[in-house]
This record gives structure tokens, sequence and C-alpha cells, in this order.
């Protein structure tokens, strides 16, 4: 059994879904394990990451039409003094979760045809986001 | 240390939570492995993994109509070619999750007595949902 | 490659964020594994894990405020029979989750400088809750 570990740096300009899901699966495949157990962690509390489906960019638009909608931006809330996107983001990022785990069989996630991998950006400005990847396997 | 992984197929017909605790521990009893972490996997962007009460099936049918007035269905999304319940579902599938890690002692998952497995439909036509377990442990 | 098992007890009273991020921190410098995976399981479903901003203690009431606006108490869900904070409870469970997965680098969670490690309690009456860690790694 062995484990390996990178950093994933994605650098953010508004709000918006990145996918990440060929930067992991290159860096998957340079490690050599097979079957094994994938976890990656976004160190920030206004991003998150996500799996969701990369077929159709309007999903994408939807989703965050619908967090606009339901985590308004502005002013009311108690913690603003980091503009009024900031604490949306919070709740946002909690909404949509830190780490993401993903089986790995034959060398590659286990991943359904659909399923991409997305560091969800909830800040208007441009960000420089880090995601940890562990790996254990053999 | 060694590792075991399979998958599970759920049928489902309707919006509903489909619970597999007992198949997933019977799997778990089979393998071995006393102590280590199992990891649950969705390969699916309009299903989800969640765990939740099992002892009160209110409980359940609560949690679908919540989701059914915070994220109704309906062909306002943008995202609409799919039906009125294709949008609302990938929604629903990033607010409760594509994974699920349980920790493995004793040779068995350390729910909580009223913790169960389940598996999230959130489409109103059958579907066959796979989902891959991954157990790492000795 | 070694494991590691504990459980942490936070005892809650009212609705609220608990940190427990330096216990954590304590027993897995205790373990002396350098590298791995840490995960972190809620045994309850009606409180919840979460990694949120441990600066401004305003974020955590703004967070709580939000999911008492969205999914508010009130004796309106079928399932009514343990009180008005009941069924949100299980609701706000699922929103923010069950397990958390955090790599470990050098002796260390793979934390951001912003990153506690939050119990969710939604309960208004105290509890004594319990959270499994699992710890894999070398």
């Amino acid at each position: 059994m062995q484990q390996a570990q990178t950093r994933f740096i994605i650098n953010t300009h508004d709000k918006a879904l990145y996918e990440f899901t060929d930067e992991v699966a290159d860096w998957l495949a340079g490690t050599g394990i097979e079957t094994g157990l994938l976890t990656l962690f976004c160190r920030h509390t206004s991003a998150s990451l996500l799996i969701n489906e990369n077929a159709a960019p309007a999903v994408q638009r939807d989703m965050l039409r619908w967090l606009d909608k339901v985590v308004p931006e502005g002013l009311h809330y108690e913690h603003d003094s980091e503009g009024p996107d900031d604490m949306p983001a919070h709740i946002r990022a909690m909404l949509t979760g830190t780490s993401l785990s993903v089986p790995v069989a034959d060398g590659r996630m286990a991943l359904g045809t659909w399923q991409g991998l997305y560091l969800a950006e909830h800040r208007r400005m441009p960000h420089r986001r880090e995601v940890v990847a562990h790996l254990v396997g053999e």
C-alpha cells in the first residue's frame, strides 16, 4: 500500500464552476496506483468542491442562479465587512462541501459518464485557490 | 493493510430515499476487515447519497417535501430539455452530496443507533443507480 | 502504513457551532503519523460536521440565522412528535453533512489559514455528541 499527495492551484475570476477533472486524472495516472481512494480537499471557506454534470454548461449556470437566489448577496448579514458577496460565499461553501472522496479502480477515478470535478468559486474577485489531493492504494 | 471494492446496484422508481445499509453491512462482514475506512460513491449527478434517520418514515417524506419546496420542479430553468425534474435533481444532488465516508470498527460501520445509508433518487422515472464501495483497513 | 481511531465527545447546549480543531490536532500529533488521511464522522442525524471560518464569530451566527430562515422550526412537518426543532435538525444535518475528510501532511491537518472543524448542533436541548475519528497513513 502506498500514498501520494499533491496540490492543485486553480486561479478564479468571478463566481463560477471551474472544472479540473483532467488535471486530477493526469496526476493520478502518473502515480501508478491502480486501486485506491482519492480525496480532494479545498483549503478555503468561500470556495468549495463538487461533482457535477459536465456535458451541458447551462446546468452550471442554473446551479449558480439557484445559489444566488437562495443565498442572496447583500449587506443584510451581520458579517458584512468583507463585502456583500463574502458571507453568502461562506454559506454556499457550507452547502456544497469542502472535500470529495472518489474511489480509484483500474488506475482511473470511478466517475460516472457525466461526472466532472469542479471547484466552485463563490467570490467575485479573482482568487488563487488551493486543492490538496491525497491518494492511498496500490 | 488491505483493500476491497464492490458496486451496489439500486433500482429506483420515482423520487424517494432508498435504504441500503444492510447490503453494505453484509458485504463488509464478508471482507474480514475489522478496522478501516469505508467510502461510498454515487456515479450519478441526479441522485445522491446521505445518512439519515431510519426509524420514522415521516422523516424521509419531510426531507423530500423540503427539497421539493426549496428546489422546485418546473421549466423555469435554462437547462429544461430533459424535463421539469432534471435540473432540480442536479441541484438536490449537489446539496446532499455524492460520497459518504464511514469509519469501520470491530468489523462494523461506526453508525449511530438511528443512522441508515440512503441513496436519494431525485428523478421521477425509473433509474438503475450504481454506488461504488471502497474499503481500506485490516 | 498504519491506522488509528478515537472518539471525541462534544457536549452541546442549544443550537450553535462547536469548534474542536485543537482536540483533533492534539490527538493527531500523538499518533506519530506524518502523511495520511483523517476522516471525522458524526454519529447523529440532528447534528453535523463542517469546516468553517474560525476568525469572525459573526460568520457562525449568520450561518445559523440562514439555516433558521431556510429550514424553519415549527409544527408544520409531518414528523412533529419530537418537537418543533427536530425535523428541521434532520434537514439541516443533511445539508451540512455527516463526515469530513482532511489530508494530513507533515504531521498536521492540511487546513487553510482560516479553516476550523466544527460540530453543528441543530437541537435546542443539551446533547452528548460523538464524533469518530479515523486516520490512515504513515
